[in-house]
């Protein structure tokens, strides 16, 4: 350890007591994150309690110069958390407080230490929710500062669209606020979309306000089979250009169905297939689901079948909810590797056959799975948790996913992040904007203690 | 004129020719915009038709320290485009063509000159619109620029939500893109939305790509008149409560009806008075205006009515179309000076009802109109245009109006921006943020020559 971080440590005890801990078990705990990414141990791990006690971690850390690493539920998937230059992991598990629900507004404020689930258990009887779903059971801070989204983004939008206002530790330990409770305004930089995605390198989010919808009066689910990745894609532009709020629509493939046949005992064909959600009152879900059909038919589409029942629904949709079990048991004692892009969605059915064809060159067996509305999607590829053979071979798939995505105006991540692995990928796809966003890096945190290592200093 | 700027112009001039004008009549209407603000004239006005030609011009402005004010269809509304400390302005009325339109993908490529008529007009084709209606008819980089929006910003979002990427030249001559054409992305800071909002103080923005959306197969419009401004916000409340996506909710307040009446030979109820718009399928239209109707009537609604024909919409929304010109007629002679506010919406009735308060209260008549789905209203005071004393009324009741917003948690501008005329309530809105904001300013534009004198630096 540094002798500037020991001198930090011997200025937090005081305040922070047994909520700075240096135990091996806690640091190995936050020295790693889902990913395969190599673990860094941070000096400490501290669990503030309070905007004051961030302020107080961050304005000690800046003093002497140590590095400051912000971390949520621990769910992150590229290396964002990894404290690769050591210094105080800053938990916000202790941040978990609903401060205020107000309905008439549809919002809430909340700590970032609070959970998607646990925000919506508070939000049951206020008709209202919080659609935003990563899957994993993330903090909110933690979805904000990775740009989060998931399987409603294409109805309801990503963590962009609806955080709106956040309080903020800068790097110099200041206390901001962004944003405001009104709905829009135009009034001076837009600091809340600065700091969402910002993935904790500019800043500690101490709490957000998020929007709120309202629970829809009826949900109605429904499954299609296709002969082909683009009649399925096709289908999906059609709905949307209908003028269907689809609520939710999810792409798997082949090999992720039969994966799913396999495990659940079901009988789904094995093609292409597209999971429908619609949200609305009764009359208008069963036309959007009416609708879809026939949008869905006309492009071949084969099985059609849509119900409101929640049984039924939960059936259509268990392809989707079985999925990661599935494939795990594809190769049993595998690992997933994963990876993420977004492509316009006109080139998204070749990027899909491409992606699928260079799985079947590979010696890797692996699936595709996407949140198709956004032209957004998914690879897992399966390899041997030992086998430093597989690793390579699946990242070298994955670099071959993203570099196609790049060349046709898409992203290398529409919701993962860019973390440590896709540091290489910045400049590809920002270019010379990868030096604007280092000049803000370096005039909000100067001593560059914010995450260090990560987004605006390398790449 | 300086001697940097006549260096500037003696630059400039082989590269734009007829394009670079000094002549007394141009600079003149480029002194001004629609506030009431004093005028300032710049040294000379330049019109590139390229990208390459607005870096030139701005290189040639950072090499002597010249200011450059961008301006789009000067339509703004609080001195945005007023150059206070003279420089080049540089208009981009011949930067007009639209680039690409890709329906597949819901997106449209567009230099920044193109007004939202014009980009609709080529629309027409596809099916497709792009919904954000300020009024005016502004050019598209104005609008991202001010983070305008308008009528339907309850349905569609505003330019903050509807622009998906940008090409921009920096502070200092570099060319840059911002977003991509992936509808989500998790990598790097989010400089699209730095930039959207900014009012031209952080570059010049040379091309944007914005989101399209299905026209409606049905429209609906709807009016209904109420007892109370609490009991119209309260059914605008209910009715986003219950999940119904109002496309468009206008609010008019008594004195804008009576003013309608007299104007149009019309013979509305003389109160608070809700207009509605509904999209989509015939069947869902239908059924969200009889929604409406059914919580209008509730809420103690009077009236309600709704059509889907094309001339009774029209005739139903007539107070909304003639409200200007009505308005004008109140005082003939007279001008309007406008104010604009957002609030939290559960704090809308009583910040509308105390506006008319202040109104009553005062030596001149006013009006209330407002996008009330969003909490967003504009108040309209008569002045006459050679009275100092109006002047001044009209500006103390548009700081208190401000005030107030602030003081439950809403801001200084819903839609027309900071521009001169409401700097001062920068840090009153911002606190401590607006330190944040001068520090990136300094860091992307360290020589000030962007849109000197306004956000950023000022404040």
């Amino acid at each position: 350890m540094s002798e500037a971080a020991l001198r930090v440590i011997d200025m937090l005890k005081p305040v922070l007591g047994d909520r700075l801990v240096t135990s091996g078990a806690v640091r190995e705990h936050h020295s790693r994150d889902t990913s395969r990414l190599p673990p860094a141990m941070p000096d400490a791990v501290a669990f503030p309690q309070t905007e004051e006690e961030v302020q107080t971690i961050v304005r000690a850390c800046a003093a002497h110069g140590v590095p400051v690493v912000p971390v949520g539920a621990g769910s992150s998937m590229e290396g964002h958390t990894i404290p690769i230059k050591g210094g105080i992991s800053v938990s916000t598990r202790e941040m978990n407080r609903i401060l205020e629900v107000r309905p008439e507004d549809f919002i809430a404020v909340i700590q970032p230490g609070v959970t998607r689930k646990q925000l919506n258990a508070e939000l049951r009887d206020t008709g209202l929710m919080f659609p935003v779903d990563p899957g994993a059971d993330a903090s909110l801070g933690g979805m904000a500062s990775t740009r989060g989204s998931g399987t409603t983004a294409v109805r309801y939008g990503t963590m962009r669209e609806n955080v709106m206002a956040l309080r903020v530790v800068t790097p110099e330990g200041t206390a901001i606020r962004t944003g405001s409770r009104a709905k829009k305004s135009s009034t001076g930089y837009d600091l809340t979309h600065l700091f969402v995605g910002a993935e904790g390198t500019l800043g500690i989010i101490t709490e957000l306000t998020v929007r709120l919808h309202p629970i829809p009066e009826e949900v109605s689910s429904a499954i299609c089979s296709f002969t082909s990745v683009r009649s399925a894609v096709e289908a999906v532009i059609a709905t949307v250009q209908y003028g269907i709020p689809v609520a939710r629509v999810e792409f798997l493939d082949e090999v992720a169905i039969s994966g799913v046949n396999n495990y659940s005992k079901l009988a789904l064909e094995v093609a292409p297939t597209l999971l429908f959600e619609f949200h609305g009152t009764p009359a208008w879900v069963a036309e959007q689901s009416r609708i879809a059909e026939e949008i869905c038919t006309d492009q071949g589409g084969n099985g059609f079948r849509w119900s409101t029942d929640a049984d039924e629904r939960a059936r259509l949709w268990q392809a989707r909810h079985d999925l990661f079990w599935a494939t795990k048991a594809i190769r049993p004692g595998c690992d997933l590797y994963t990876s993420d892009i977004c492509v316009p969605i006109s080139r998204l059915a070749e990027s899909i056959v491409a992606a699928r064809e260079d799985i079947d060159a590979s010696t890797l067996t692996g699936q595709i799975v996407g949140h198709v509305g956004d032209g957004n999607y998914h690879t897992a590829y399966l390899i041997d948790p030992d086998s430093p053979a597989d690793l390579a071979e699946a990242e070298r798939l994955s670099d071959r996913l993203v570099e196609r995505a790049l060349a046709v105006g898409g992203t290398a991540s529409g919701e993962h992040g860019i973390g440590i692995a896709k540091l290489k990928f910045m400049r590809r796809e920002h270019g010379a904007a990868v030096d604007v966003m280092k000049r803000i890096k370096a005039a909000l945190d100067p001593a560059g203690i914010m995450n260090p290592g990560k987004m605006g200093q390398e790449g």
